[in-house]
C-alpha cells in the first residue's frame, strides 16, 4: 500500500512473446516510476494462454495527466489486442451498498470507510427494509427505502437502478442484502454487483446454507464474496475463507461465526475489486493481491 | 447456544476421585437437566493435578431459584474445597468498554451488542479522546471523556474506577485503549478486565508491535486477547489468532489486516468471559469453548 | 495424552435428567479416577435430545479388570438404553491400510506408526498395485497385492475381506486407494472403514475433484476424512481442512497441495476414531477432541 | 508448475525508472518467452527502495544455451547494478538432509522426492545418530554417520563439510537436526542452509519451544522455516505456520500437533528456495510463492 497518487493499468491480452517488454518499455519511455507491477499467464504451456498484468505508475513521475496516458497507451493496447482500464488513485470509487435488515456487513463497510481505510465514496444506502435508516444516516450517508414484494420485483428493482445510476455508482455491494436481483440488474452492470455468500461455494447454493450445512454435518463453514451474474450463486469467486465449528455448534452458533467470516471475506473482495485487483476470466478470477 | 433461561456453574478444585459424581448427583437429586458439562484435569497423571468444571443446567428444571441453589450447593464446594461461581443467563452482564481513537473494536462490539449476539449491557463507554461519543450515544450509550496525561494519572484512572463502579460494571473491554492501567486499577478487578493485543504474544510485547513485526520479516501476524494484570502484556491468554502476510505488506498494510484479528479474537474471548468459559489456573487459562 | 492404562467408555442414550450422575456416580463407586471426559446433548431443547459421552478411566484406580468393568457396567447401560463400547489402551487397536500407487498418505502414516506417534499395529497392507511392496515390507509388514480389474471386482473385495478378518483387522484405512468398494465391503464394517477423500465435501464429489476445484475457481481446497458407506462420498465427516490456493496455481499445483492436506486430516481423523473419539448419529459424528 | 525446461532469472537491484523495461526489453529481443514473473518494490516511496524480480522463462524459446544467456546478460545486470543469478529447469538441485533421531521430516521429504514432487538430488544424507542409517538407505540414498560431542564438535563439522561438498551439494537442509552448527559451517554457506524451527519465530528462541509455549499458555502453536546464520535462530524467516492448541493438550500433545507444522513448513520453505523464490534482503525475505 502506498498513499502517493498513482494510476493503475489493468487488462489482458492474448499470450505472446513481448508483451511485457512493450507495455513496460512504454512507461520506461515516459520516464513511468513502476510502483507495483503483476504479470499471469493462464495456461503458459498450452500455446492459447491469456496474458493478464496490473501495474501501478507513480503519476507525478509521468510527463502527462491520465486521459493523455490513456491516449498515447491506446495504440500500444490496440496492438497487443488488449482489454484494459486504467483508474487513477485520486480518483475515489463511488460504492453503493444494499442491505436488508442484517447489520453485522454494513457496520464493518461504514467502520472501515469511517476510518479511510477503505477509501471510498458511499453515496447512499439502499434497503428493502427501513430498519438500518440511523445508522446509516448518523453517518451522513443518504439512505433510501425501496420495498420489494414478489408483485413489485421489476419496478423495485428498475428503481434501485435509478437510484444506482443518479449517485454515479461504480460498484454496487449486496451488504447481506436478501433479494435476488433481476436478470436486468445483473446484465445492467457486468462485473460490478459484488456479492457476499454465507457458504463456501459450491457447496450449498441457495436458501438457508448454515441450516443445509448443519445437516450435512461439516467441519469448517464458509462464506464466498463473487460478482454477481444472472445465474444464482455461480458469479467467478473473487475470495472465500471458512472457520471451523464442532458438533457442539447448533444452526445459531453457526450463523454467528459465519457472520464473522463473511464480514472479513466481503471486505478483502471488495478491496480487491476496488484497488483493480481483479480480472475476470470466463468464470474465474485472477486477483493480484 | 440455547435460549432457555440457564445457570452457570463454574469452578475449579484439587483433583481426586468422585468429583463429576458430586456435583452431578447433588444436581440430579433435585431435577437438574444438564444442557452442557465440560470437565478438565489440568495434569491427570501428576497426583497434583486441578479440576476445572463448567455445567449448565436448566434454570426451569430445578424446584428452586439461583439463591437458593448457591446455598445449597456451598456444602459440596466446601467438601471439594472448589473456586466456583454462579451465574444467571437471564442477568445480563454489564459491560465497560474503553476506547482511545481507533474505532474497529468499538464497532464491532456494538454492532454485536445491536443485533443481540452479544446480549449484555454497556452501562458506558469511557474514553480519554472525545472523538467517538457522536457515534457511542447515537447507541443511546453515554460516553465519558476522561482526558489522561502523563501528571493526572492516578487521578484520572480514579475517575475511570468511580465511573466502571457507578455503572456497576461486571467487564472492563480494553478495545484498543492506548494508555496503560495504573497497578491499582489491575489490582482491585482482578480477571474482570480484558484486553486486546495487537501481536501474536509472547513477540512483540510493548509498543509498535506491528512495527517490530515488519523488522524481524515474520509470514504471519497476530493478536492475543488476554486478561489484563500489573504486568503489561503477561497476563494469562484467553484467545489468539493470526494472519498471513507477505514481503509486499508495508506496516500500513499490517495496521489493516491485524485490525481485523483484532475484532475476532477480542469479540471471541470477551464471548468466553462473559459465558464463565474461561477459568484461569496461575497464568494461563482453561477454555471451555 | 496421558501414556497410563486407562479404559474409555463411550457411548450415547436418549438424554434425560442424571445420565452424568448415574454414569460418573457408578465409577466413583469404584474408586475410578476420571482423567478425561466429554459431554454433548444433540439438541438440548428439543425434549428428544440424545447425549453423547466419553470418559476415560485409569485402568490401576479400579479394583477390577475391563471384563469385570464390562459386567458391572451392563445394568446401568441398560438403563440408560445406552449404546456403548469400553477399550482398554493397552490392547493396540488393528489397522489395515489399503493403498493404490499414491504414496504420500502411506508414508505418513507409517512414519507416525514407526515413531509411536500412532500406537498401533499394522497387521497388513493391501493395495491394487505393487508398487509400495517394498517401502511397506521393509518396515517388516506384509504386503497383498490384490488386483482389481471391473471383471473380477466381488471376488477381489472378498479376498480383501479374507485378508482383513485373517489379519484381525478393528480399522480400515483407505490411504488413497483408487477403487470404489462393493456394497459388501461396506456392509461388513460399519463405521469401521475410514477414507480421505480429496476435496473439502459436499462440494466436488466424484472423480477428479482437483480438475473440479480448478474450473469453479474456487480460492481454497481442502480434504475430507469420512466413514465409508454405500454412498460414493456420502458417509459421516470426521475432520475436513483447507488450505489457500490461487489463480497461479495449476492442476498440479493443486494435488500437490492438496497431499499436505490429505496427509494431516486422515492423520488427525483416524486419531480420533482410534482414541474412541468419534460417536456416530445418522449422518453425523460427534468428536470429542 | 510448468513441466517444460525453463531457465530462472532471480535477482535484484537498486529501484529506478526502467528496470522491468530493460530486463523484459532484453528477454523479449531474442524472443524469450516468459512462463512466471516477479516484481517487488522494497519501499517504493523512499527514493532508497531495492527492486527485486525472478523471471522464468522458456529455454526452448531462446536461440542460445544458459551460458550464453549469463553471457549476454552481464551488460543488463551490470548496467543495472543486479545482484543475480540465472539456474536451469533441468539441471536438478543437489540438497544434503541433516537428520537426528527424529523421522517425521526425513520421512516426509523423502516422500516427496520418491513422488517426484521434489525434483531434486539427495545424494546423501548425514546424521549424529546411527538410527536412520536403514530406512535412508532402502531408498538408495548414502547415509553417513556423524557423531557429534562436544569434544568433537569441530572436527565433526569439519566432517561434514567435506561430506557436503564431496556431494557437490547446493542445498543442506536441517531436518530437525539436534545440533548447533558451528560458525565456520555458517559462514562457508550462506544462504544455502535451511533450518526448521519448532516455534513460531521470535517466540520461544532455543531449546525446548513446546515447553515454552506450554509454560505461557499461548493457544496457538506454530513453526519456522529459515535460513541458519551464525546468530542463533534469528536468520531470515522463510516460511512459517501455526495449529490451534487449547487447554487440554499435554507438552507432549503440541510436539505431536508441532511435527505436523514442521513437516508442512519445512516442505513449502525448501520449495521456495530450490526454485529461486527466496531472495534476501539483510534479514529478512523476499518470497515469490
Amino acid at each position: 500500500m502506498h498513499r502517493e497518487r498513482f494510476y493503475t493499468l489493468a487488462g489482458s491480452c492474448p499470450d505472446r512473446v513481448g508483451i511485457i517488454a512493450r507495455v513496460s518499455g512504454f512507461i520506461a519511455e515516459h520516464k513511468g516510476w513502476i510502483l507495483e507491477s503483476s504479470y499471469h499467464a493462464d495456461d503458459p504451456e498450452s500455446g492459447a494462454s491469456r496474458y493478464f498484468m496490473r501495474i501501478e505508475v507513480k503519476a507525478a513521475s509521468l510527463p502527462f495527466d491520465i486521459d493523455e496516458f490513456r491516449n498515447r497507451f491506446l495504440p500500444v493496447a490496440t496492438e497487443l489486442e488488449m482489454n484494459w482500464k486504467l483508474s487513477d488513485s485520486a480518483k475515489k470509487k463511488r460504492v453503493v451498498i444494499l442491505v436488508s435488515k442484517q447489520e453485522h456487513c454494513l457496520y464493518d463497510l461504514l467502520a472501515r470507510w469511517q476510518s479511510k481505510e477503505l477509501d471510498i465514496e458511499i453515496p447512499c444506502v439502499i434497503s428493502n427494509h427501513d430498519a438500518l435508516r440511523g445508522f446509516v444516516e448518523w453517518h451522513g450517508i443518504p439512505f433510501h427505502h425501496v420495498p420489494i414484494g414478489n408483485d413489485n420485483k421489476v419496478a423495485a428493482f428498475a428503481e434501485v437502478m435509478r437510484l444506482f445510476d443518479e449517485a454515479h455508482g461504480d460498484t454496487m455491494v449486496l451488504a447481506r442484502f436478501m433479494q435476488i436481483l433481476t436478470p436486468e440488474v445483473c446484465a445492467t452492470y457486468p462485473w460490478r454487483i459484488i456479492n457476499i455468500h454465507h457458504s463456501f461455494l459450491p457447496s450449498f447454493v441457495g436458501a438457508k446454507p448454515y441450516h443445509q450445512a448443519y445437516q450435512r454435518g461439516v467441519k469448517l463453514i464458509g462464506a464466498t464474496c463473487h460478482y454477481v451474474t444472472a445465474d444464482l450463486d455461480q458469479g467467478p469467486i473473487i475470495e472465500q475463507d471458512v472457520i471451523r465449528i464442532d458438533h457442539s455448534d447448533s444452526v445459531e452458533d453457526m450463523v454467528r461465526y459465519g457472520k464473522d467470516i463473511e464480514k472479513a471475506v466481503l471486505a478483502r473482495g471488495l478491496r480487491y475489486h476496488l484497488e483493480d485487483r481483479v480480472l475476470t476470466h470466463g468464470n474465474k478470477t485472477v486477483v493480484f493481491r
